[in-house]
């Protein structure tokens, strides 16, 4: 039987590897002054994760017939995939300090507040959001592309994306939100970040209109699915598994999927969006492939 | 007698005014879900501030030939000087945290973590800076000056500007430093937004390289001239002229040019930086007089 949510792990690592890579490179050195300011940047961005948006950089990327110079077109990659793990690293790093979720654990290591001070953390996060503005900025590729990535990223990053959601978020602790407002505070929260990932590598690529269409349609399902998928596993993996602190929704009684549909509900949510994900990329044709199998990797993972 | 830093207050005031105008509209309004998001965000940065970042941009395009549609640029500049102030912004809001300075008092209002909540007012600033971006990227010119824009702003808010200062300022407390680690701290913490804003107006304008290269002269003194005069101001002005706490750097036991140089000699150092800023813009010729007016005010100011 095939299996390609396994087919695509390989591929996940070589990314993950790479980015990381990548990462170490853009990110200045921990000797570099303001050091111990750069040693939280790059605590709080190196040594792990899944990568999920930098992966999904390189897969919309490879979803394009691209035309140009390949070399170009690689390197504004790498950069438009460490942008978007730059600007996932500092909202994790500022979720974790004690005035918002208050978290000490983060894939399986302390956060970067508990590692360093909460001052610190806070400035590395700041320092970590213009640094992506900043590597856009300088992707070797048509600046009429350049200035569409950074509106994208920026909008994403921004109160009507991921901040928003994180807002929101605050603010429905204890509340019982219904299903449409905990869809409009997770597309913000987290699908923004996930859909503006695909939106990149389509920019990057410079893809069509109808392959944009394409990229968009299944970045809105995805996001989705990401977030559903991890309300499920918040309920159903341990803390080992997961690398943070599991149960934490139930306990602090905020409203999740699972809260709102049940698990097994939830779980059929997450399976019609890996469908309507793979539906979306059908103007695709195989370019589409490694997206199909990344919409897999999301919603059968298991941590 | 004629005083030039007079005969600018109505300009300043003009601009001011206008920019208030700008940001209003540009950020999105407070009935806008997430709403306490955005009354935040519009909180930290409307009603108040000298707006001196938004007055330098303004003031270096007109310090410069442009060509092209007058529209444009009038609302490109609009658009650049809105960006420095939310960067400028932002870095107050964080700054006032309590795990930063924990302040209170600001512009004579309450901090925004206290008017609102320490997790929305670190929101607000993570929503402020991809907005900055969000408006470069917008800007009706050239994309290869957004994107030289974009690039600017970046280097100037991130590790090796504004929240790298910041870090530095954070670790030394209590301690000596020598005046060129003073002036390393201040030149990126107060000194590189001050000269980015500079640097805006000129790419915005499109700039000659000649040109560019006497707004790069200005803006270095200019940048420091503005924190020596903020020291000196920390220990002559009172809270209710400054808008803000006064001799917090004394009790603090913050190293100041004051500190290190004595009341008398920081003067000195202020009225030099203040002619060498005139000397830079000798090869802009008439049109740099509003910067020559600028860096007086900035200079002779009392609050």
């Amino acid at each position: 039987m095939k299996q390609p949510h396994l087919a695509c792990a390989d591929w996940l690592r070589d990314r993950a590897d790479h980015i990381e890579q990548v990462l170490e490179e853009l990110i200045p050195a921990a000797d570099v002054a303001p050091a111990r300011l750069h040693a939280a940047m790059r605590y709080a961005v190196l040594g792990g994760g899944k990568r999920v948006r930098a992966a999904l950089v390189y897969a919309a990327g490879q979803a394009c017939p691209v035309s140009g110079s390949m070399l170009a077109i690689e390197a504004s990659m790498d950069r438009a995939a460490a942008a978007v793990e730059l600007i996932h690293a500092y909202s994790l790093v500022h979720d974790d300090l004690p005035c918002m979720d208050d978290d000490t654990l983060r894939r399986g290591r302390p956060t970067t507040h508990v590692q360093f001070d909460e001052a610190t953390a806070m400035l590395a996060g700041d320092a970590l959001q213009p640094l992506a503005f900043e590597l856009l900025a300088g992707m070797p590729i048509a600046p009429a592309l350049v200035v569409q990535a950074t509106q994208v990223l920026g909008r994403a990053a921004g109160s009507l994306g991921m901040a928003g959601g994180q807002a929101i978020d605050l603010h429905s602790v204890g509340k019982t939100l219904s299903r449409d407002e905990l869809q409009t505070m997770h597309s913000m929260k987290t699908g923004a970040l996930l859909a503006a990932s695909v939106t990149l590598g389509g920019i990057v690529a410079g893809a069509s209109s109808a392959a944009r269409q394409a990229l968009d349609s299944y970045a809105q399902a995805m996001g989705l699915a990401f977030q559903v998928v991890d309300d499920i596993l918040d309920v159903t993996a341990d803390s080992a598994s997961l690398g943070k602190t599991a149960g934490k929704d139930a306990v602090e009684n905020k409203p999740t999927y699972v809260s709102l549909l049940g698990l097994e509900q939830a779980r059929e949510l997450a399976e019609a969006l890996r469908q309507s994900a793979h539906l979306a990329l059908s103007p695709l044709g195989d370019s589409g492939a490694r997206l199909a199998q990344l919409a897999d990797f999301i919603v059968l993972r298991d941590r």
